[in-house]
């Protein structure tokens, strides 16, 4: 079976992208070594989570699961009962694109919306105040008792907490006795951005646990959920398996993160696609009509775009989503994106700009 | 980093094998296609489903998900409520070795564990009587209500339903109102051996659901849920991504499919497998303190073995489980094992069954 | 044990009410028949039923359970699955005071909050526009799928859903495929003040299943889950028993309906209470700094007073509640708030409101 | 509406009795004090609470809610996670009449079955070595890890673990890291037999939580579930609310057990069925064609009669359940039988056995 590939879709989403060469690279080797223990037994997962630990600078706790989604809300669940709740953005990937998977995981726990001030609304992020509103709001027992803050990091409107916000909602969170849970599936574009050692924004800064992302950076499948509090991960063994999410052939799903580890090229794989924003967003902020939302500090831009322009957009063939928070259309760079295709749709939007106007 | 292979190992479980090179090279060719849709919308997706639909012969409903314990889980959630039950085998998967998954994503169906007749037992299986004895024993609302039955398909004792028992199992549970589930995480085994067409031991026979196992057969992950039924697959998209299921790059999960279901690859490997188990069962049934407990009819064979035997094999590196019901070690053969593998083993335990003799 | 009664307490919950002399009656004539049958299976509980049936004129299903709580959230669950999702008002009791009861019953359903006009949303009010918004908001499997349509009637802010208003948005409730739920703690209350017949706002308006309180209408503990669409009920048997709502001496839980639905006492209660709102709306909806924040339409008075005066009114001994949506009092009548008491409690408003103009 | 007396069906449950008048007494002086706070607030539940932490002699937790199967479930689930265990007797009432509750309110966690010896297994009780093996069988994450020791005081065949017995399981418990649950649904029948102070089979013998039954002993409905681990009840205040068990007002299910406290109604009311039992006993144990399975420990006799003799006494109106454990058919008294009906029945009984000999 051939196909013909699709440079056209390359902003829609990074999940869109394919496997990266070293991750493959990884996969294959693994491949090529016969049989090999099953469940996570093998040395392809003894390695990389050797290698988490050494990246994370800390004896965390890794385990391996299928997807995000499984990833935020066994991590979730770890962290709190049915009757308790999670604090969030209104714009977090839990709330609003896991169809309810934190709340069936956890049996029941709630999910709270916090509202932050406008300005840290318009970047995606939650603020120590929005955090403190709700839970100083109520205490009786007849509202979900909060127990988690959920931070997405980089967010889902491409912008990146810096340290200092982590630190003060982290802040917040030991006073009020909550766990801080991180959703990172795009933590790597986050640690890009910032330029800091991983461990700055994760357990230094205040994180219990940490959703690590690999798929939109490159792997095929596959997320960790690394444990820097250690206490959270008893059992967590039993969770997964019973929740479905333990491979059999744990091996094709940790030997790719040797490959995207070794070298650097998670982060490398990063940065790329961090530059493609950036490179996209240089060509079109100036364009007439176009209101890019924020600059980008990850590796989306978010902007809006004239009805006219989006339309011959996608007559074109360039795919990307409208539906975004605020209005603004999200163009998304992944580890492949090429200096090329972002050139030829900024043209393509400076082409339709300029008749539009 | 380099690995060496461990041929040793192959007789622990088929799960321990790799990728077989049919599925690796679609696995590939996908990923050389750039960007494609994800959550399914690609065009492997389309291809393998529609592979699926022609093997059986029937418009049928297909997702993809992740592994067996949730193949299983997430299709006797489709069939059961909370407070309904699930008849199945004392040894079938989803009672022995899903850690309660079943339970789990039902919230809470009890599984109901039949008493066959002693022949049927020893191979098993399931009785059509065993099956009217738990659903006729109670009508009473303090007892979860019998809603489904549950095969394995070859079962968890390395036998095979024939066409007339699944069909006799299927009568049962039509005249009881239970819905037919069959558990494949080795169909492509009991295939192999009945030689019939794949309708023939599903929908034609009564069966609702079908989990289609491809993992133990040669993928590297993923597995298939085949709704005959269709009213039993509404809004079973939403479970998926509920649960947790839902690969973002779908096509890593489907093109090997497509590459296990072209030249019938899947009934190759399958066919491999049931033969070394042949070949492994010849060569061994006669040796001194050797008791094969029933002539392997799919890919395993089944022997209890003195204690100073299974010591000294073990300590040779050959691996295998021990625990399995009845006693007996389990000796599994996968797509991948090699006839010289075989003979060494037999020979290994010849040596060691004539020094303990 | 002695213990003296406590009217100053009045105006905080109909729930602090005790149980009335008709439901009395019937409890006691319950116990004095001896050994009956249990877990329904008495005449006691054969007569409500039959009761509300003829109340209601239609052959419903009826189920007694302990407590709104459940009752809401066992109806939910009959009618969504854990990928489904619940519209309902910002205001609604199973969004705000159940402690994530309807998540936890259902497994994980979502309740989804709709955005009346503003008009509505002060009266505490859904609107067919708002339901409409969240239906067509999304459709693809990210995101639970609206499945039900919740309403509260009377409404958390004291106000009735009229005739109309329940038959509107039923409509939308059918177009979108929706099942019409209605949270019925204060129903009586609505039909005393809408004085229609009771099948006029519920199954002849569209509604599929009520959950009928009583407890705040003077029974100690017990509502009535009421089928008018039969297909949703099910099993409900199974669901009542395995969720913990089955009570053993049932006649203790529907006897006392049979002395509410004896001679229309439920409905004189319901008056009762009503009168009593209207009288303390009269006493005190002009008083300096007092402002009512809609004319009562059950049995609650919703109002904004000095904090001078609500510090004054709590320090004489008088409680209500002052954390309500929109920073109202609320002020609550009972089947037993006394004229004498409305009126005392009016001139202690009347004097602290003097004083602090 | 009035109806008649049902002595004949004295012998079908406990639960077939009404209220007894200490606690009736209770319910209508908590009725005749007015307005009182809701849930739990009022100065019943404080009494009742008070009166429990005295009997048991120990600053324990208590929580009240409606029926056993919401006591043992809710206290299970504050016990274990959804992938955790509990290890119960095969007649245990959690296993065999709740309709999968336990499973439901933990969302999934299994029951393990306990297999002790012939000896207690016909006495309905668990051993410690039945646990042991349990526990000591599989350490793998396929299976659900155990966390719970459930016992029942006194047992589903109305038998009674003595201080040492309920000792040596705890012992064990304990050695294996499990927490030890009490269905005391007859608690009082227990304690009536052994003559021991509570606290020597509860928390003095390593009990963790005992499900205190109320309503068998003359309750009209409520358990209390009483935390002697006061760490495992973390919260749970929030979970009985979640769980749809927090009684609005609260004093109609405390009051009642306030009269059953004082002056010890409770033990009077279990010795009276007790001896109930031991009267019945002495008065067919030798009767032809009558098997006694084993003298009565608490409300209960146990007995294989002639198919003719159940007919015979069905025909002449008197009630009981044939199906229980073993073939027996169980004969419970209750705190209202009466010595008479007790005679009524053995001499019926009698006539009926002379003629079938």
């Amino acid at each position: 079976m051939t196909i013909s590939t699709a440079p056209s879709q390359q902003f829609a989403s990074d999940n869109l992208a394919g496997i990266c060469p070293e991750a493959l690279q990884s996969l294959l080797d693994a491949n090529a070594s016969g049989h090999q223990p099953a469940y996570g037994d093998d040395i392809w997962t003894q390695k990389s989570t050797d290698m988490l630990r050494e990246l994370f600078q800390t004896d965390c706790d890794v385990y391996y699961v299928f997807n995000g989604t499984a990833a935020n809300s066994l991590a979730l669940a770890s962290m709190c009962q049915s009757y308790h709740s999670v604090i969030c953005s209104p714009v977090a990937h839990i709330e609003t694109d896991e169809c309810g998977g934190p709340e069936f995981f956890s049996n029941g726990s709630k999910l709270l919306v916090g509202e932050s001030d406008s300005a840290a609304a318009l970047l995606g992020k939650l603020t120590p105040d929005a955090v403190d509103d709700l839970v100083t709001k109520r205490h009786d027992i007849h509202y979900p008792k909060p127990k988690v803050v959920s931070l997405t990091q980089a967010t889902e409107l491409g912008t990146v907490y810096t340290v200092e916000e982590v630190r003060a909602i982290a802040a917040i969170a030991k006073r009020r006795h909550l766990k801080l849970h991180m959703d990172g599936a795009r933590f790597a574009n986050a640690v890009a951005t910032l330029g800091v050692h991983p461990s700055e924004i994760t357990w230094r800064a205040g994180v219990d646990v940490l959703c690590f992302g690999g798929t939109k950076n490159g792997l095929p499948v596959g997320e960790a959920v690394v444990f820097f509090d250690r206490d959270l991960s008893a059992d967590f063994a039993w969770r997964v398996k019973q929740a479905g999410q333990l491979a059999s052939k744990m091996r094709f799903i940790s030997a790719p993160w040797v490959g995207m580890l070794e070298h650097n090229t998670w982060l490398r794989n990063a940065r790329h696609a961090n530059a493609m924003a950036q490179r996209l967003y240089q060509a079109i902020h100036g364009l007439p009509g176009v209101r890019v939302m924020h600059p980008p500090q990850a590796n989306a831009v978010f902007a809006q775009l004239p009805a006219a322009c989006i339309a011959r957009l996608h007559a074109t063939g360039w795919k990307f989503y409208e539906f975004i928070a605020g209005g603004g259309c999200r163009l998304m760079c992944a580890w492949d994106t090429q200096p090329e295709t972002v050139d030829a749709f900024a043209a393509d939007l400076a082409a339709a700009s300029a008749q539009a106007a």
